[in-house]
């Protein structure tokens, strides 16, 4: 399976040129969306949301990951093996997180390079072809040269700051469930948030936190969005209250 | 064929989740996406849509129908199967007006729980699964268990409300066309609409009402947003007037 | 393999009326989504893109191309051939700077209509079947009249417009790139655009212009919306400046 992870826009014209190079070099290989519109520029933000998102995957499967402000300057094509699975991308920092959490981590660059490679979309023309062809098993084992690490690391720990925000308006922090959960009040732009299990159980007019569905801590309101009423935005920061 | 009809969001993080299951589950079957932008917490209006889209389906498909702000809480997860056809989802009213306005409809508890239930997805987590099976001819027959009828139901009725606001800005609404037609003069936000058969037969400036391709009375402006002008949103009352 | 140009809307209801025809008339031919919101009612502009698009794809390949404020009135549908692709759509323009720049084209109006056509969706009910059969190879030979060429034609030259504006704020015009390059100096809304070869070496704070990865010349800002920061929209003109 083949999985994409993009700021490409989920409504604009770039991922259909990315998967129009996918079937003609993975034919019959399902290719799914995770997301399109991961905050553009905000690679860290990111990469911890990838993390979070690649938990779900299966063995076997290869991800396409580009977030890259960069594109059209120097910084490595990656491809990057965690046991089964692939991803492929800039060494930016964007898989940073999820290889530094994870054992049997091995970095290739990418040595191939296409005949034609626009300044400004390497995703169709670089990472989309590796991606294809690490999933149809097709790629030319020249194409990848291990390296001993990759050059950007965010590293492993948590991100105490807003990494993304869904369209219901839920702010998605960096912040990992733990043990003590419930006890914990978080304050963020100025306002307590405290722990609620579930949207019904939260109280009316009020700012929850609660654990989602990737095991993030997530800030929400019931039947409203979080993002509207307490002006979030990606990066602000989490911090925890003493209280 | 697999539907997907949600609030999930087309641009968000949760419908390649959810699509992962199915590739996994069904492999090979096609997955259509009806919508995601169903209006979130409007389960009654996202009910009147869903009934006015599946029309158009084959028979031999399976839909997941999801719009559940009681995600967490007790509400029966179901599926309903009306010929050859089914609809899986939360017994919230949301496969109700499909159900009312069918025959042999014979509704199903889901019995089945997976190992892994998350609080806030279990579009995801119980539902997914369930569809990818039913549309592989996998489930277990214990997995569903017989009722006399769904918990929630709105009834065949038609809904005199705007149920869905397009990306063009036309407002659909519940009422789907009837014999009388084009005589008709409906009102909304205190402006009269009349009929007009096509976009470029309808006055200039002027809102119009037509009977849009899924059959419903829908209410729109030529080259312009109808609910921009009126000031139009999910919810609004649609009134038939004298005149 | 099909493609398909649109503005339907990415999140709307459409596309998987149209999917739902396709996959039943055209089983395991991959459908590939180029673009569902082009401009609304700017078929010259989509045209424009379109063709840049179209570069892209594949020889055999066939292209539901449907951008048609005028559906519902007079305008014949089309299904045009260009070496080994077909582009199947209203007669308004839409495929036509496509087929001015190609050779070999060989334009068919479309006889065969469906048993039901509604009146604002010949998307789904009469242009998807013929790109299904199309593409399965099961058109019956009389649904297609050869007639000696489009009706409506924008020609070949170039748009000096922005003709779309993407998720990033990014306008992209009409006007293709030419062998003088950067040296141009381009205005628009009053104000002068010089070239940067990619996103990272445009100065701060100042929009650029650049060739983008089809071939057009394209506005922008780094790491900002050049749409935002200048004003700009689909249709404004852009200009050489002497300079």
């Amino acid at each position: 399976m083949i999985f994409l992870f993009t700021d490409f826009g989920a409504g604009d014209i770039y991922v259909g040129q990315v998967k129009a190079r996918l079937a003609l070099l993975a034919p019959g290989v399902p290719v799914i969306d995770l997301l399109h519109d991961a905050a553009p520029f905000r690679v860290q933000a990111s990469a911890h949301l990838l993390c979070a998102l690649a938990d779900d995957q299966t063995s076997g499967s290869v991800t396409l990951a580009v977030v890259d402000p960069g594109v059209g300057t120097v910084r490595r094509p990656v491809a990057v093996r965690m046991r089964e699975s692939w991803f492929v991308g800039p060494d930016n920092g964007l898989i940073s997180v999820l290889a530094a959490r994870s054992d049997l981590v091995e970095v290739h660059e990418i040595a191939w390079r296409p005949s034609e490679l626009s300044a400004s979309f390497h995703g169709r023309d670089l990472f989309a072809p590796v991606v294809g062809r690490l999933a149809a098993g097709s790629l030319h084992p020249d194409a990848l040269r291990p390296v001993a690490a990759l050059d950007v690391s965010f590293g492993a720990a948590d991100l105490a700051e807003v990494i993304y925000i869904d369209h219901y308006g839920n702010a998605l922090t960096g912040l990992r469930a733990s043990a003590d959960g419930a006890e914990r009040v978080f304050r963020v732009r100025g306002r307590a948030v405290r722990f609620a299990r579930v949207f019904a159980e939260a109280p009316p007019d009020e700012p929850f936190w609660y654990v989602n569905s990737i095991g993030l801590i997530e800030i929400a309101f019931d039947r409203g969005s979080a993002a509207a009423r307490l002006g979030l935005r990606v990066g602000d920061e989490v911090s925890v209250c003493a209280e």
